[in-house]
C-alpha cells in the first residue's frame, strides 16, 4: 500500500497491511481494486481468482488497518466491480462486468442493492460495438463521476487485438440504468512507448481517479506494468459525448 | 400452465397466463422455471435467454394470474436457481449455477440474501468430478427438501458426453454452505426408451417435485422431450449418501 499528500509522490507508510487474497476464492490472488468511500466505510471491490472461478470479491474498512471481509458479491465470471459514491433514490449501485459462454459477452451491467453488500435487478448497459476501438469487451473503470449532466462513467474497451483504450458514457442521475451518451471514439489511447510495450503491449487500464472540481486524474495501468497518472477535464470529456436522443 | 389434483392426472386450468418471456432480457425465452412458496409467495426462478446473455430471472405471485417481474436475480453466465423454502437465522439462501469462461466450471454455488431479492456472499458448493458421472457440469434441481438429516438437494450432472443423471447431497441444517454427504452413484439414470432418445438424448433432468412424507415424487424432462415423474422414498436417497468425513 502507498499513500500520497499530493496524488503524484507517493510512500509506503508503516504499519498499514499489503492487500492480498486469502481464502478458497483468492488462493490465486486479488486483482484490480475499486475503493469507494460510502458514508464513512471504504468500499474495496475486486477480482478473486481461483480454482471456483474468477468473481467480485468485496472488503470494507475504515481504517485501512483492519478489514472486513464481505465474501463474493457477484459470482463468476465477473470483473470489473464499480460502486456509485452515494445512493440513489434509497438504493446502492454498482457496475459490473459478467463473461459469457454462449450468447451476451463482455459487456457493463448494473446492479442495485438495498444494503451494498447483496445485489439484484441486474441490467445490461453497455455492449461492445462493432469494427469500434470496444468490439471485443468493455468494462467499468472506477466509481461514476456525479456531474451536473448525469452520472460520468470512464471505461475501457479492447478490441479483437487485445488493444486497451478509455472512454466514456453518461447515465441518468436519478436513474442511472438509463444511459444517456457515450463517446464514439477513446478519450485516452497508447501513445507512450511505456503504454505500448511492457508486459502486455498497447494497454491503458483504468481502476481509480480522483476528482478535484473539473480536474479528474485518472490512474491508470500502461502495458499491465506500470502505474501512470493522467489528467483530464470533466467538462473536455462531457464535451466529446454523444448523445443518445432515442432514449 | 396445467393443474393436478393427483399429481398425476393434469388439465389446463381457465383463466390462467401462459408463462412467456418479456422484455429484453428475456427475448429468446425463459426456460426450466423452479418453483418455491416462501411465506405465502410463490418465487419462480427461471432461465432468462437473450442476445444479452443467459441469466437467472425472477418473478413472484401469490395467485398465478398476477405476477411481479424482480428483474435478473443473478447476472450472465447463470442458470438452475433453487431457493430454499424457508429463511435460515433469518437469511433467504438459494443454489445456483455460474459457468466460467476461463478457470472455474459448471458448479453450484450458494447465494444468500436479507430479502430474497438481492444476492451475496456468493460460495462455491459442488464441483464437477472427474472421470464420474457428474464429470462436466452440475446443476441444482427443485428446492432443497428439509430432513432430519440437513437439507437433501436432488441435483443433475452431466458427462463429457453430455449424458444427464440425477444425484443428491446434503447441506447442514443451520449452514447450507456445509456439505456433508453426497452421492457417489447416480439416483437415477436413463433407462427408458423416451429417456434414452428425443430431442437430446441420455437426459433426465429435474425442476421441480413434491414431498409427501417419505416420497418424493420428482417431475423430470426425460430427453428435453417428454415431461415424466418418478417416486423415490427420501429414507432411500439419504440411506445411499456418501458422508464427508473431513469437513
Amino acid at each position: 500500500m502507498v499513500c500520497s499528500d499530493d496524488g503524484i509522490h507517493f510512500h509506503q507508510p508503516e504499519g498499514y497491511p499489503l492487500l492480498q487474497g486469502e481464502g478458497e476464492d483468492e488462493a490465486f490472488g486479488i486483482e484490480d481494486c475499486r475503493v469507494v468511500l460510502i458514508e464513512g466505510t471504504y468500499h474495496l471491490t475486486f477480482t478473486a481468482v481461483s480454482g471456483h472461478g474468477v468473481g467480485v470479491g468485496m472488503r470494507t474498512t475504515k481504517d485501512w488497518k483492519t478489514f472486513e471481509k464481505q465474501g463474493m458479491m457477484i459470482p463468476p465470471h465477473n470483473k470489473d466491480c464499480a460502486i456509485f459514491e452515494e445512493r440513489i433514490n434509497g438504493k446502492y449501485y454498482a457496475l459490473h462486468r459478467p463473461s459469457s459462454v454462449s450468447l451476451g459477452g463482455n459487456y457493463i451491467w448494473l446492479a442495485e442493492s438495498p444494503d451494498g453488500i447483496h445485489w439484484g435487478n441486474h441490467k445490461c448497459l453497455i455492449k461492445t460495438r462493432k469494427n469500434k476501438w470496444d468490439s471485443k469487451r468493455v468494462g467499468a473503470g472506477a466509481a461514476p463521476i456525479k456531474t451536473a449532466e448525469g452520472w460520468l462513467e470512464i471505461y475501457h474497451g479492447a478490441n479483437a487485438d487485445h488493444q486497451y483504450c478509455l472512454g466514456a458514457f453518461l447515465m441518468d442521475l436519478n436513474d442511472p440504468s438509463k444511459v444517456i451518451a457515450q463517446t464514439d471514439e477513446p478519450i485516452m489511447q497508447p501513445e507512450a512507448d511505456y503504454e505500448l510495450s511492457g508486459f502486455f503491449g498497447h494497454v491503458v487500464f483504468t481502476n481509480g481517479h480522483l476528482v478535484n472540481g473539473d480536474e479528474l486524474t485518472i490512474y491508470y495501468g500502461a502495458a499491465d506494468e506500470f502505474v501512470c497518472a493522467a489528467k483530464f477535464s470533466i467538462q473536455h470529456i462531457l464535451a466529446h459525448l454523444k448523445y443518445n436522443h432515442a432514449t
